[in-house]
């Protein structure tokens, strides 16, 4: 017998527990959302929602009832591809302004590594050699950034405070521009946007569209010696394409934080090649009071019968 | 014979070949002001401005009618207490939206370096390990920022849209607040502002009441472990102070950009003190076209009777 008033979702990951990680323990402080690891359910169809990362093929096939999948980060592509989620169930994920500032931390990182020269500072100390090099106005440094999303916007605002040209690519005329940013939109829009850039940054979704969009046809409209960000998804990058970028020159650097393979195995070429930075998928993280208050309220819209909020489109997916 | 719509200036620096350097060759480019190297000037009368970066001691004295010094950094201190300027003569400095950028960019490379652990994963990277460490969100990050003038403001912004809490440390209640941003004034605003922060940035201009401000007392006022972020002048610092307060871990590092001496002696013992990141003196840097934009507005000021739009207090030292 089920209570009208409670809702019931089951938590669904091969890698972690959701439960002590993402603060989803909600007995005690929710009467109307339980949630459960799979091996505490003794009515299946009960379950109306599930909470996942990286669930495994079988993960949704108990569950006849499901109406709701949600991701506990911001990429869905897990669940959009999953071959056992029924086209009917409605896919959501966390949206994080933390992980957001967090994803645009990594990226002013980044860039400012490499266009301010603190590597060359850092072994200059070591010689104890005071040697300071040239630097341009950040006005004059092109930055363009494939996805106009949650990520992507973050990123550009943190750019533009930072004083460089930033120009975002995206499938359709934007309703909301950001001050101070250009964008592209359209069939040719990252082609466009990536023209001259000094920096290539990847905060696509993986969708059939994205995949392997970071090929040589991109590389190539860059201003020579450019630096790759990537924090996408590894499917969104020709590995192939990467190395032969490097050999050019075409690039003259990357900072690859996901890859087609988590963890990187440690006979990946990529690892011992110095003009490669490695990160180990950290460029940002839900955070876990946040993720627990949006699945409680995503699993209470759930239970009144309202719209989803937090609902992606899974024809688009994302 | 001096012609009436012509204003004559010197440019004055031990270090620096400022024509070349600024951009401040204007023969052809502006029949009223004319910029000479003190070996061009044959009526040193006419001089009524000089151009400015390290002037010798004796640099002024050649010009009895000099009106206006201007820095071509935002910098005023070596003006200010300068022996040869007389107290009549007005002071200006660049204003250079780009140089505060520049400065923004210094600390957010810095404070995420250390935040976001960057340096352990360029280990990791070397023993092929893929070994993601826990982060916190930015928001639980405090910077205190010591300085609300234009460098102190261009970096709390920054901070800001990177998700951190600010604090900024000024003398007297301001007049505009950044949104977000949190402040402290009057007598103990540095104490209070570093208050449990675990940055420290230092962006205040050098005068009598701030040498020496980056001491044991303020430390202490840290949390545990913080670092320090010098990019102000080196006599901020105490340097005994600082040493103690790491070997206490009351800090845990510190980067100094600015330094008593510079060059910083090949044999300061600061050059191999594996907590302390070395880098000379290029937290930012004027723009050329800024400079010789700032020089001759600020002549023209001067030769049309105007008040000099980017002129100091003199009394306040900035």
């Amino acid at each position: 017998m089920t209570n009208p008033d409670t809702i019931h979702g089951v938590l669904l990951s091969e890698t972690f527990d959701l439960k002590t990680f993402y603060q989803l323990d909600l007995s005690g402080r929710c009467d109307d959302v339980r949630l459960l690891n799979p091996d505490e359910v003794s009515d299946p169809a009960a379950i109306r929602f599930a909470v996942c990362w990286q669930p495994g093929e079988q993960a949704f096939a108990p569950y006849p009832e499901l109406e709701m999948a949600m991701s506990i980060g911001a990429g869905v592509d897990d669940l959009v591809t999953h071959d056992g989620l029924p086209p009917a169930v409605e896919i959501c994920r966390v949206r994080d302004p933390y992980q957001a500032e967090l994803m645009a931390g990594f990226v002013a990182h980044e860039v400012l590594r490499i266009e301010r020269d603190f590597e060359e500072y850092a072994q200059a100390q070591v010689r104890a050699q005071w040697n300071p090099l040239p630097m341009r106005p950040p006005e004059q440094v092109k930055i363009a950034i494939l996805g106009n999303g949650f990520m992507g916007r973050a990123i550009a605002r943190a750019m533009i405070v930072l004083g460089f040209s930033v120009t975002l690519a995206c499938r359709s005329e934007p309703d909301k521009q950001i001050d101070g940013a250009g964008y592209c939109w359209g069939e040719d829009a990252m082609l466009n946007a990536a023209s001259d850039a000094a920096f290539l940054v990847n905060a696509l979704p993986l969708t059939d569209q994205t995949r392997g969009v970071l090929n040589a046809e991109l590389f190539a409209k860059l201003s020579a010696g450019a630096t790759l960000i990537q924090i996408g998804r590894g499917e969104h990058l020709n590995e192939e394409d990467l190395v032969e970028a490097l050999d050019k020159q075409q690039l003259s650097g990357a900072s690859l934080d996901v890859f087609a393979t988590e963890p990187l195995p440690e006979d990946h070429p990529f690892w011992s090649d110095n003009r490669i930075h490695i990160t180990p998928h950290i460029a940002s993280d839900t955070t876990p009071h946040i993720v627990s208050e949006q699945v409680v309220q995503s699993a209470r819209e759930l239970l009144a019968g309202k719209d989803l909020s937090l609902a992606i489109d899974r024809e688009q997916g994302y």
